[in-house]
């Protein structure tokens, strides 16, 4: 009998995983600001794991990325405007800027991750996920994301992705952060935030949702189906001043794996008592 | 240090699995058919394990049950007719029957469960998920489903909820039984069954589309965020001959905990991937 390698990522109360067999170990570094831990697993392809945390897989990441992305530019889209700039903050790993790279309208693409070895790392095991991270759209900026808005000019972006690290992490997620992020963003700017899973990041979802309710005029929250993070739903924050989050679905002309013109409207449609919970 | 109880539930590849910590093993009983466990856990309370898959648990048990059971019952009423007679295979537990009792108007509820076990364990316990069994309205016959729906008179039945043992026992899903199924059911009828996750149960998912699509002239998917079941995502089929399944939502008068009008309709949009496979 052979020995067997297992990853389990445990939630907070350390009462629940989910638990990986692991093919190959391919790399673990502990860096300035977090571990990275990267994985060949049976089930999911390679994973990545930050601080324990899976991040992204091979077998699903297009859920997240492609919800992250094409719901704010399509939203623009149907608000009758083609978005030019995007900023992403986070998303070290290549991809939320592969989906956003798909659009030719779109003119330049920031990239302002904390934690240059993730870039290094993603650039090295994680293609083709990282790959456009060398596109010459995209300028990588290494330095924390709250001080790199607070230095941005008023109406620099169209649309700004919030991939932070992990949902645990509160400093990303406090109203100062969002104002600036509603200063940077332009007339007919979005702002989508991962937040977490309502099971077991509800405080999260709480919070996120009363910060975007002061912070911004129209805000709502979705979800999208990602099968390795916990609970395998996912929600995100949608917040805008001038741009409406449900879209004419039929007008959509992307269609991904995921994302299509439909789902973008069902994934605001909210269970009853998430729904009450946040009103 | 004192010792810990973790009970685990890996998918069919053994690759992969859902990680529970124990905080009391009430039972474990191997019966003619299955093994029945039930478990109390510190994150999701009770829950209930055939044959090692997680049937329900306290803690999110009411997604499950609430759209395998509203969904049909919501697509009669916007068709214009009240369901008066129910079936519901397998279900004995009792999660379906508390939610079908929840409608005045509905006269008759017959569940046919092979184990008689699980409903004596379930009402020994699972109080009160399992309570409504004894309810003056509900029949419970102890049968196999296959063979009793050979024995039902036609046009028996408004609506049939398939809420089987576990997906990877394909004996319920063949066309025969379907094709019983239909002959059982009124014409304003429909039949929901639980199917499984894309993500671990891809070819069962297909398999009973296609069988869907050759005995009901109306046959669709549709999921609902079940987060103690692998991938955290469960599909349901949804077959009628008359009774569409897209309904007047603001017309539905019932509100759930994560049943809506809302989500009834969103929860038959699918991503992009699932809909072409499935076409």
């Amino acid at each position: 009998m052979s020995s067997e390698l297992w990853f389990t990522e445990y939630n907070k109360n350390k009462n629940f995983g989910m638990t990986f067999k692991v093919r190959q170990y391919l790399f673990h570094e502990k860096t300035k600001y977090q571990t990275i831990d990267i994985f060949d697993t049976f089930e999911y392809g390679k994973v990545l794991v930050l601080d324990g945390m899976v991040m992204l897989t091979e077998k699903d990441e297009f859920v997240y990325h492609e919800m992250l992305v094409h719901v704010p530019i399509n939203s623009i889209l149907n608000h009758g405007k083609e978005p030019k700039r995007i900023l992403v903050i986070g998303g070290g790993d290549g991809g939320a800027v592969k989906e956003i790279i798909k659009y030719p309208f779109i003119e330049q693409i920031d990239l302002c991750e904390i934690d240059e070895k993730v870039v290094e790392y993603s650039l090295k095991y994680l293609n083709p996920i990282s790959s456009s991270l060398e596109d010459e759209k995209v300028k990588i900026i290494i330095e924390d994301g709250r001080e790199f808005i607070k230095k941005c000019n008023k109406n620099t972006y169209d649309v700004v992705c919030v991939d932070s690290t992990e949902p645990n992490n509160i400093s990303l997620f406090d109203i100062e952060f969002y104002k600036n992020i509603s200063k940077i963003l332009n007339q007919n700017g979005v702002v989508t935030v991962q937040v977490g899973s309502y099971v077991f990041h509800k405080n999260l979802l709480e919070e996120i949702n009363k910060i975007f309710k002061s912070v911004f005029s129209i805000n709502k929250l979705y979800s999208a189906n990602v099968s390795s993070y916990p609970s395998g739903v996912w929600y995100f924050a949608y917040g805008s001043n001038s741009v409406g989050a449900i879209i004419s679905s039929e007008f959509v002309k992307t269609k991904e794996l995921y994302y299509n013109g439909e789902i973008h409207n069902a994934s605001f449609v909210l269970p009853t008592y998430i729904k009450e919970i946040l009103k």
